[in-house]
């Protein structure tokens, strides 16, 4: 097989507090207390029955301020270069992004969210649950990470974030 | 912001022992023992630098094979209908995959894999660190799938993979 193109659509959007790239927090654990919300565009709202009695979703969106790829990068974290496929960094081959939220609530087609680490005006391409079951796994090695203390991280996860 | 498309290309092809799509386990945690491997196309090699420290990683994947979009569905685990966002059933909108796997190794551009819950030939959009720092949440409800017993899960889950 050959490169392929893969052709989505947005189905939705996602609104935050974060107006600025560079001052959006780069995980949800370091965006606590960071409230946003999912626009769902509204033919889609019968896809989301149930959903509410999850409390944490995984978002897949779309990078759409990234401009370019890098297959190495220093990420926010450590002031070491890493293979993109190493880090959770934008400038990826592909520009998804991948988030785990608090799920507060649903109304119609407004999913409410805590622990939003997202620019405003995101394109939103998928919801799935995030559960004990499937979710939860044993890491035994967390690459360069491990090297990363907790202070640090959170210091410069939140990037001006309330800081 | 109206629906908009969001084009992506495939970075590699994903290997594995499951041929037939009603045979493939629907998650890593009922493919445990399943060997498979990632083929990352040779011109994204040097993002995977220092990924080999990780013991898991996320997949992201489309699924080729999806032909038709169903916004409620019967999850392969329960015989109750929920909504699409609420599962990780296949039928999606954009029909995209995600799975945590373990990392055995890496040669080259080749990810040696376990826990694969992949059809054989899906092609590969991105590759993501899953790390303790980031990706284990403090779950407080999984919905439906509180009502789904283990024994019940890991038979149904394997879905005739040594079963």
């Amino acid at each position: 097989m050959n490169k392929c193109e893969i052709l989505y659509w947005t189905i939705g959007i996602i609104h935050s507090e974060h107006k600025e790239e560079d001052k959006t927090p780069v995980q949800p654990v370091y965006a606590k207390g960071c409230k946003g919300s999912v626009e769902l565009f509204p033919e889609f709202v019968e896809g989301l029955r149930d959903l509410n009695e999850f409390s944490h979703i995984y978002l897949i969106y779309h990078f759409h301020k990234v401009q370019q790829v890098k297959l190495v990068v220093k990420p926010f974290l450590q002031d070491v270069y890493h293979g993109i496929f190493a880090t959770r960094a934008p400038f990826r081959p592909n520009p998804i992004g991948l988030s785990v939220v608090e799920l507060l609530g649903i109304e119609g087609n407004i999913l409410h969210l805590d622990g939003v680490d997202i620019l405003d005006g995101t394109p939103l391409l998928d919801i799935k649950p995030y559960t004990a079951k499937f979710d939860l796994h044993d890491v035994k090695k967390n690459g360069w990470q491990d090297d990363v203390d907790e202070q640090t991280a959170h210091k410069r996860g939140k990037r001006g974030y309330r800081s």
